[in-house]
Formats: C-alpha cells, sequence, structure tokens
C-alpha cells in the first residue's frame, strides 16, 4: 500500500509528536501518521534515539513538541523530567506517554491501560493462576493491570532477584526465578523474547508443556505479531491476546491524548495493519 | 501548485531540520522540503519558535537534528551554545545556519556568503559609495560583504547610537544617523522596512530622490520580492537585487551543508518560487 500526504501540510504551524527509545521502531511513526492523515490533522510523527534524555526532554518543552512515547530504557529514567505524573503511570513508577500542555509536561501509562482493557475485552477468567515473564517496564504494567482486573493468584517469573522480588512484593504477588513446577492457566509474556532483531528472536518464553496446561496466552512482544509463543499457542488451541492488540490499543490511547480526537476501532485496525506493513 | 511527498519516506531514519526565529515564515519549510522530494533525499524540515534558547539548542543535540536555521532574535544569542564558529559567523559575529556533526554544532553564515556571491554576481563597481541602511544581524552580513569586495566608500545609515557606530567603526566605514545628503551609487536596505507583516509595511526605507540619484538598489527583505523600494527602483529603471534572491542563495548554501548536495540553479529557482507561494 502506498499512501501519501500532502508536502503542503507540512508548515511552521504543523504539530511535532516523537518518541524516544534505545532502539526505535517504525511502528509508532506509521500509525501515527496514517491516522493524522486519515483524520486531516496537521501533525507530524517521528522516532528518535537519544543518549541525553534530559536533553531531549528539554528540547521537547522548549519546541513545544506537542507529545512523545516512551520506550525502553526512558520509561523510570525520565519521571524526574516531567512535571505530572497522572495515575496509569504514578501507579507502576513508569511512563510512556508524555503530554505537552503549554510547557507542562503530563506523563501517562497507556501500555497498562490498554493490557487491563485486553484482559476485559477477552473475557479472561480472574480466578485463573498466571504466570508473568519478566519484571520490566512491560511487566509492571502487566502485573499492576492484572491486579486491578481482580487477579489474585499470579506469580512473577524473573531472573532478576533485585527487579523481579520487588515487583511481586509490590503487589502481594509471589516471584520464582524459573516457571518450574507452575502450572498456570494464564501465561503472559512481558520480557523481550521473540521479539523479531532482538537476542532472542525466535524463542518462545514458555515451553509447549506449559502452552499446553495453559487456557489463555497473552504474549506483549508485537513485532512480529505471531511469536513462537502466539503460533504454539495457536497451533494447541489456546486463546491468544498479542502484542499487536497491546500497542494498537497503546497507541490508539496516545494519539488521543495528544489529538483530542479518538479514532474509531475500525481506523486504529487499519493504522494498525498499516504501521506493520 | 500541489506536491506531495511519500509518507513511507518519514520513518525512524528520516532526517529532521529545522529553523529557530520569533516569527516563522513558512518559506524554509517549504524551500527545503520541496528540495529534498526533488533530490529524493530522506529529509524533513519545520520551522520553530522558542522562548528558552538553550533548550531549543539542547534538543537538537540530543534528539540528533541534523541542522538549524537560525533567524531573528537568536543570531548573535546562540553564539555561546555552539562550539565551532566558521569564519561566515565569527568574522560578523552572526550566525545564520548550525549544522551537527555528530553532537558537534558547527555555525555559519550563509547571509553573509550570499550577500557577498551577489555582489559580484550583479558585478556591481565597488567604486560606488553606499549607503546601508540597518545596524542589525543582516546589516552586519552586508557590511562585512561590501568590504570583502572591495567597497571603501560605505555609511550605514541607523538611528540606533549604539549598534550604528559601532558596525561602521568594525569595518572603518562611517556612521550617520539619517541619510540626509549623501548621493550613493548603491542603496542597500538592511532593514525589515517594508516586510509584509512587518510594523513598516508597505514602506520604503529610501525616497525617490534617493532612488532617481543611485545606480543599484539592494533590498534584503524576501517577503514581498517586490517590495515598495525594489519597485520604485525597477520603475525609475534602475538595477535590482531583491531579498529573495538573498534568501534563495544563503537557504541552498544551507541545503548544501545539512545534506551534501549543492541544488542546481534551476532547483534552486525552482524551489524559491514554490516557497513563496
Amino acid at each position: 500500500m502506498h499512501r501519501t500526504i500532502s508536502r503542503d501540510s507540512i508548515n511552521r504551524d504543523t504539530t511535532l509528536c516523537i518518541s524516544l527509545s534505545g532502539r526505535p521502531s517504525n511502528i509508532g511513526t506509521r500509525f501515527h501518521n496514517f491516522l493524522y492523515e486519515e483524520l486531516g490533522l496537521d501533525y507530524l510523527y517521528k522516532a528518535f534515539t537519544t543518549t541525553d534524555l534530559p536533553g531531549a526532554i528539554a528540547g521537547i518543552r522548549a519546541l513545544g513538541v506537542r507529545g512523545c512515547g516512551v520506550s525502553m530504557p526512558f520509561k523510570e529514567a525520565c519521571i524526574e523530567f516531567v512535571d505530572v505524573m497522572h495515575e496509569s503511570a504514578a501507579a507502576i513508577s513508569s511512563v510512556n506517554t508524555i503530554v505537552n500542555e503549554s510547557g507542562t509536561l503530563h506523563a501517562y501509562n497507556t501500555d497498562y491501560e490498554a493490557v487491563a482493557r485486553l484482559l476485559t475485552e477477552h473475557q479472561v477468567p480472574s480466578d485463573l493462576d498466571v504466570a508473568v515473564a519478566g519484571s520490566g517496564g512491560m511487566a509492571k504494567a502487566v502485573v499492576a493491570a492484572l491486579r486491578d482486573n481482580g487477579f489474585r493468584s499470579v506469580t512473577v517469573v524473573a531472573r532478576n532477584r533485585a527487579t523481579g522480588p520487588a515487583l511481586a512484593e509490590q503487589y502481594g504477588f509471589a516471584w520464582r526465578p524459573e516457571r518450574g513446577d507452575l502450572r498456570p492457566g494464564l501465561l503472559v509474556n512481558a520480557t523481550p523474547t521473540g521479539m523479531a532483531g532482538g537476542p532472542e528472536e525466535g524463542r518462545s518464553p514458555f515451553d509447549a508443556a506449559a502452552i499446553g496446561r495453559s487456557e489463555v496466552v497473552f504474549d506483549v512482544v508485537a513485532m512480529p505479531p505471531d511469536t513462537p509463543l502466539i503460533r504454539a499457542a495457536g497451533a494447541a488451541g489456546k486463546s491468544t491476546i498479542t502484542g499487536a492488540e497491546v500497542i494498537a490499543l497503546q497507541a490508539a490511547a496516545q494519539f488521543a491524548l495528544y489529538t483530542g480526537v479518538t479514532p474509531t476501532a475500525d481506523q486504529v485496525r487499519r493504522a494498525s495493519e498499516y504501521s506493520r506493513a
């Protein structure tokens, strides 16, 4: 699919939104620019990386950049540079969205909101035992969303002996360094395992036995949408929730925060497909 | 004329160039984006304003913005934030172009280069008496270019009793607060008088008598290209050099510094026409 924007639409008044991450993908840039055109909004989006987070945020303020998506490794580091921590970010001490309101920087976490909403929409029973792989920024969003959706039996599975136990303890959940003999009904991958281009590309964080004993499998990895974990779960007839769903929902929430316009479900679906093409 | 760029061309690797000015126009944004498309370069240009110059320049460094055009009121204020002052900027202590070479900020003044080149191209005789109206950043570029092109009899005409005499003295030229009985062969306007949207729109900095006695009239005001001064000079049969020529040449020089690609004269002409459409 080849789509174009009018160059005349890029002008001194065009509103710039950006993202900051250690290793930028093109997903956000394509998702947001697709919807700007679709909705006739005079906005422009581009992904950036930086080795100077305070300088980048100073630039956001000084240049009047309207919004900034925040990814690894800046989700916690940016907290000290924003002005207002909204509940979604404050609850998990992790920011993935900054909105610049006339120089005042508001911080949100739309990953957390997206995960909570997907658990509800997919009607995942809250009495399932849950294993969450990972203890980073996305794991924090997942664990908080599980707690807020009424899940009680959650185990954080993470080799990191600092962040793993800390995350579990914060929410009154269990921690283990390995899955071992757990037989959870809901498996959640909140690590980068399986991510295209990453060091564990092509791998699954859960083995076939664990997938076979589960009811629902949830992978936060968005690229590729059909990760090894999602493919194995699908082949085993399990219900799945994909990282592509998370990224589309969280990006749609960012879009609404930046522009004040809420795209329709169909627009989000098409923008999401375009963003991964 | 309606032209488009491929949205697919905006991606994480697209190089951003910007401008900073107190009151941004659309000329630079349209000029550079026209040539990026014409030459198939993965660049994007947008004008910004700021009330926090150090923050904006921190952002240029931190986000890896490749180039920044600098206009009033930042041409002198930005000097303390750049790393390398090249001759064109150092000679007149005025910057209109910043190039970011892997985090090292290089400063140039392409206005100075453009004025010097236009005096040569138009073969303006250096034995003419010259009156330069103004003593701001553009007047500094004009006076330095006149000196370097061999002009000896130059009078700075400026009401400002601090900057006017200082500029004249720096180059061994004369200063007067008013033109008075001078009969210069070359009239140069380096003030905003006649600029569209400015407080002296529709006015000429030199009267009909002065224009009638001159041989060549040079106006640095680019919008409109046919300022009252240029129109009066043309009607009186004088040779003219316009601000549109200055802005096109200086923007082409910026373009070459940012991209490493020198556009042809025809490409510059078409970009310049597009930028003012």
